[in-house]
């Protein structure tokens, strides 16, 4: 329904070295449509490659459910020349040595096309040095990935001095097409601006090791508990801002700055937090921040610090990863401390809840597929209770939802506790009818009136369910045997009454 | 149906000073159920805790569904005395001036029960500077916590030469009630391990201001689209082992040790990279990683990351925040690029999706939820499609999904390519009746039978829609006029055939 421009076929990709970054960088250009000729004269790059596109494919099929594009078509080159020719952008990744480096990039130009982009991964040199023996200088530049480049959006362009604006154009297009975000640095300096970050805590970090005050393990955590999570949604500046409060960039800088002068690092070297760096600063972050106040940075922060919380919590098949274990063990903690609801005479209340935030729709209540979403997991507790846990499932049986029924009655807003009650309608060898009401107190929200099935997963086929499960079904169907029968059991949509 | 420990009744906690610190750790001990007393001379102090508290009780009820504890009881003491009497925790966060915190830790000790445990929240003073003058050492330490206080889970705990095991064990249990995590460091230094890396960082940052080699703003998106995103989920050392591949850290510090002497940061005081230090580090890294291999570390480390862009992805009303903003403008232009899918006569073809891993359950197929999910996204699309678009909504009317019918037939695995198609099986002023078949390619996995009300949002009752709205839905049903009646419309659950 939208008109699709004519798509320009992506150009050749030649990567020379295929170490980490290398090969990091010809997954990210394949995954994204581009052919790409690999040069390693290294015995292992062929297998270290394929490592990291297969790591990659993996990620970009995780990372969206959009449709990806065509794989672009991957080649070994038997020789330097053989990859460059007929590249629109050569990718030099080669280890960071200056000499290597120089000569790597003569023998490119010699057999690259005399318009092809050259593009340096290096983490250190500086893009003039690296251009000085050149004959067509003005096309080449830094740009520098972050590990692992499949995944991280970030490539940092630096021009040398001689370095053309329309080579620069052309390759922020080119990266930009694979999904990254070029930051253009303005002025050349010996490892850029990332790496010059990471480089002065990794100093520090060092230090705290040779001297025995933390080890490797507890600083890591002291940075994935705290400034960690801070800095995958806002970087230094604007995490201080919200800091300084409402007075915002000056009141933070005025209150911290004394503490540069205190031996708080290893590192001693010093800048001079005059007058004219706070101007510069100040005016900078209100540039960055036009239009948010520090109420919305604080909310913003907090809603993306608890969305990757949530999003580690659910790692690693639920158990979850670092700060989101954490908060596992804490979320387990309060469902163990919570007071038993009263439970009426043979009704099941296997689940208790309360509306969050990431469950409401645009319409401010909890979204259609949030209310499955509980219902299955009362099911899915529900299987617990009679039988079928790890094990059950692991020996290769379980039971699939074939049919439900989903009847809304009135909607649940974010922060309403809620519950599931759970009627047990029938079942027989293969089949469990069952009925689950979501109620806040004693108002019902809404139904779902399910069919599940006891499945050979194997087999793929529906057989008769063992007798223990069975019995703890009957168990159950006794127990309930004196309550009616839900008025919504049995409807088809759009049933009157 | 576990059994109930008899809890014990939460001590009180003092909170001496209020700003952005005091006022997040009043916030975390309240939220948790334990009663605070803040007390803070400044005139501000009141309306402060109260905006952080408002802050923090968003967050919490945002970060779990799990039922929260009753939150405690908050009063404003009237002097530093009523504060502290009866706390089983002082918690100090004044103003970083050495002279302020003696005083004030001095008449904490005079008025607080003398079991009390007295904790500073200072950034740099070391714990032995601070118990020099107490009559009662031992139970003095620090707690150094990180902004936002309710949310991020560190706490490092730094014992004095005179602070007990039994003083640094009882903290530690009391700010684990909390959920925080406290990392014990065996010495003490000078801003302990979290500020130091940071003050290393922060440093270098300042330099590149003053040298006008990046903006704020640039520094910042290198931060929050690179290592900042690793950070998250891993720390330093973590993440370099995985650099070093599988020959793991010893690798990497042979690699990347050579940059210490390199000019790469403003900060020149460099650790000597020798064999013991070499030693200690891939030993404790060893230590750290037991049992995990560089595969594994390669796909937990993707997978995190994944999530974490995912997280970022949905927020601010799905628009995307950092990095998460990035995913979606490529995942949108993913979309435009796709190939159209021919189209059948009449049939509306409103949504395409790969179904991704986050989307699989234990049974290791599409959980169901996630049917709902892609129903309910066409249903917004076909909404969307006959004029229900957010001006639409904004004027104060819906469609409201009352009724949901779902039968399962197959089931759908991760990566494959899926598609709705979506039938108008009649409508009326206020009601429409639609059927969505889930495909791969020509084989149906799934339908929903679906009935949706118009509804005035404000009045929350059924309406009926404006003549544009019937007319596009005229148009929809003609078009379809001579498509069969699916089969699986109009079944209750459980019908046979």
């Amino acid at each position: 329904m939208s008109n699709h421009p004519p798509r320009i076929a992506p150009p050749k990709i030649a990567c020379i070295g295929s170490g980490v970054i290398g090969g990091g960088w010809a997954a990210r250009f394949l995954l994204n449509g581009f052919d790409v000729s690999v040069y390693d004269p290294s015995p292992d790059a062929k297998a270290t490659t394929e490592r990291i596109l297969a790591n990659a494919r993996r990620a970009l099929a995780a990372l969206t459910p959009a449709p990806l594009p065509q794989e672009g078509k991957l080649s070994f080159a038997a020789s330097l020349e053989d990859a460059v020719a007929g590249a629109g952008l050569v990718q030099e990744s080669v280890p960071e040595r200056l000499d290597l480096k120089l000569s790597v990039l003569a023998a490119v130009e010699a057999a690259c096309p005399s318009d092809a982009l050259i593009a340096s991964s290096t983490s250190g040199f500086l893009p003039s040095t690296l251009q000085a023996g050149l004959r067509h200088p003005e096309r080449l530049l830094i740009a520098h990935p972050y590990n692992p480049v499949y995944l991280l959006p970030l490539v940092e362009l630096v021009p040398g001095g001689r370095t053309t604006a329309k080579a620069i154009e052309r390759a922020s297009a080119l990266y930009r097409r694979t999904g990254m975000e070029p930051v253009v640095l303005e002025k050349e300096i010996d490892a850029f601006v990332g790496d010059r970050l990471l480089e002065a805590l990794w100093r520090e970090a060092l230090w705290l090791v040779r001297d025995g005050i933390a080890t490797v393990e507890q600083i890591d955590d002291i940075i994935r508990y705290s400034f960690g999570l801070r800095w995958a949604q806002m970087g230094l500046f604007q995490t201080y801002r919200i800091a300084g409060g409402p007075a915002g960039m000056r009141h933070f800088l005025a209150q911290f700055g004394p503490a540069l002068q205190w031996p708080w690092t290893k590192l001693t070297d010093v800048p001079d937090l005059d007058d004219a760096l706070i101007d510069r600063i100040a005016g900078q972050s209100d540039a960055q921040n036009e239009g948010l106040s520090i109420r919305d940075l604080e909310t913003i922060r907090d809603d993306n610090l608890v969305a990757i919380l949530r999003a580690l919590s659910r790692q690693r098949h639920g158990a979850g990863w670092g700060a989101g274990a954490l908060l596992n063990s804490y979320a387990a903690r309060l469902e163990a401390e919570a007071v038993p609801a009263e439970r009426s005479s043979g009704v099941l209340r296997l689940l208790d809840a309360r509306v969050i935030p990431e469950w409401i729709d645009y319409n401010g209540h909890m979204t259609e597929h949030r209310y499955l979403d509980l219902f299955g997991q009362t099911t899915d507790r529900l299987l617990a209770h009679i039988g079928v846990d790890a094990a059950y499932l692991g020996a290769g049986h379980s039971y699939y939802t074939v049919e439900t029924h989903i009847m809304h009655r009135a909607e649940a807003k974010a922060g309403e506790a809620l519950h599931v009650e759970t009627r047990l309608l029938s079942f027989d060898a293969k089949r469990i009818h069952l009925f689950h009401s979501l109620k806040r107190e004693e108002t019902e929200l809404a139904s779902a009136e399910q069919m599940l099935l006891h499945v050979d997963t194997g087999a793929g086929k529906a057989v008769a369910a063992p007798a223990a499960i069975l019995s703890a079904l009957e168990r159950i169907v006794t127990a309930q045997a004196g309550l009616p029968m839900p008025v919504a059991a049995g409807r088809h949509v759009g049933q009157r009454g």
